[in-house]
């Protein structure tokens, strides 16, 4: 079976890929890395890239950490076991044209002891204006890495993400979702999963690269930004009030600049702000909800 | 015993004060009202200024709901009435010029029966600049309201402010603190008890207006106003993802906009930001700790 290190590896060779591809995007800046240790057992490698042509603030997390487990990751898993070990690559890029959307991967890796592990993770777009052809796009990507390793994967994962992207006290979701799954696990089948969760994270660059490419010059006014930084606003809701990750890294004593790196670099609340109907700002709260069936739109 | 009817028009009638000291103070900006019926019982009155002289943002809500008990208002609060009876005044004010100090105030009652009942709320202050003089004066000024009612008030409440308004995952306090109460409840003592909250009420305009009066007119260039929104990041950080109350409110389903009108105009947040040694906003982060005994510093 693999090993819990050689999976830490693929990892950490995925956030070294992630970030020359981004690197390689955004033309203009480069990641600045911050190397971090957990006292308790392990560490990670922030890496933060601001102030870019195509990235405004975006991070890249590599981590691995392990050791006692702690009593609230016991509660909150159902298991016991003294010893946890959990890997992870986690991915909030802030555009800086409001015509680009906010992206959002995750991928990761629990382990207790030889039977008791998962793979989790997901990615899911965050559009400050929709654009129905680069949501079909977004969605028909990650079907095909999907049906690459299952065919059921990709609607059940497509609607996990649904409902797990969702602003209850806005009713409306995140964005445009993509797709959610947790605790995979499968008796002797190790290897497979760590495939499919390693080509959803291979697909990441291309794919944010194709959508960024055709709206990443196109020009943007006062209004376009305004809207931007409400939106934004909205992320930060979902990640300070909603975001399971987030919790648990605030609960269990995180590093918590990697941990709040996903924040945006500025964000607006305006009271009661209603776009005008009819306007494109108001079409996309439009769709703003769940089970829209993007592919086939 | 003074009646609920009795104890929500005084509350409505603070607001209306508050409203009127607050525009009088700003000069520019007038509040703007709205007006919500909640469909289970009772509604409020939200009032919001924006793009005053003095104040960038602010509200100042009153509500009161009633009806039949949720569930989760009997789990958390511990009693299993039917009905429930929740009255309160609640504000939040970002102003415009860094100099100036962000406020909150918030007094309410709750009652199930005549033997279930209790007031609670509290003042604070989040300077983006603490200014050792304003927190002394803030202080001073709150232990005198404190003092008129009963002598152990203040050092109470005031310590109640450290432990309340503190942001765990940054191991700083929200602001300079102030007061904070809870459950305030004595047989035979409604009217006293009452006439406290209020008095606490009736200090916030002068209050605001003595601090906010030395500065609102302070040359600030960008560095102030960068600064600025990075504070008002933390402040959206406790109203997201630690306040009681907002949590409350975005679980009972309350209005959104009025629960939400305490974020920030605008906030950034900027990756592992460090200000210099020996500047004033590293100095202001130094202050951020509980137990200061503003008074007397």
């Amino acid at each position: 079976m693999i090993s819990k290190e050689s999976i830490t590896n693929e990892f950490k060779a995925l956030q070294d890929a992630i970030c020359q591809g981004l690197e390689l995007e955004d033309g203009v800046s480069k990641f600045q890395q911050d190397s971090w240790i957990r006292p308790e057992g392990g560490g990670g490698r922030s890496r933060v890239i601001e102030n870019g042509a195509l990235i405004e603030k975006g991070g890249v997390n590599f981590s691995a950490v392990f050791g006692d487990t702690p009593e609230n990751i016991k509660k909150s898993f159902g298991y016991d076991d003294s010893e946890f070990y959990a890997t992870g690559v986690s991915i909030v890029l802030h555009p800086k044209n409001p015509f680009v959307p906010i992206i959002h991967m995750n991928i990761r890796y629990f382990e207790m002891n030889d039977n008791t592990w998962w793979f989790g993770g997901g990615i899911d777009l965050t559009p400050h204006y929709i654009d129905m052809e680069d949501a079909a796009f977004f969605h028909k990507s990650l079907k095909d890495v999907c049906d690459r390793h299952h065919p059921t994967y990709y609607s059940i994962y497509k609607k996990w993400a649904d409902d797990y992207f969702f602003i209850q006290h806005r009713n409306e979701t995140r964005g445009v979702g993509g797709i959610f799954f947790d605790r995979l696990t499968q008796k002797d089948k190790k290897e497979k999963l760590l495939a499919f969760v390693i080509d959803v994270g291979k697909s990441f660059v291309p794919i944010y690269s194709e959508i960024s490419r055709k709206k990443k010059e196109k020009e943007f006014g006062d209004a376009e930004r305004d809207w931007q930084l409400i939106r934004r606003g909205r992320y930060a809701e979902f990640n300070l009030a909603i975001d399971r990750g987030t919790k648990f890294g605030l609960e269990t004593n995180g590093r918590i600049e990697s941990i709040l790196m996903s924040l945006p670099p500025l964000a607006s609340w305006k009271y009661n702000y209603i776009p005008d109907e009819k306007s494109a700002e108001y079409d996309t709260i439009q769709w703003l909800k769940k089970d829209v069936d993007w592919i086939n739109k």
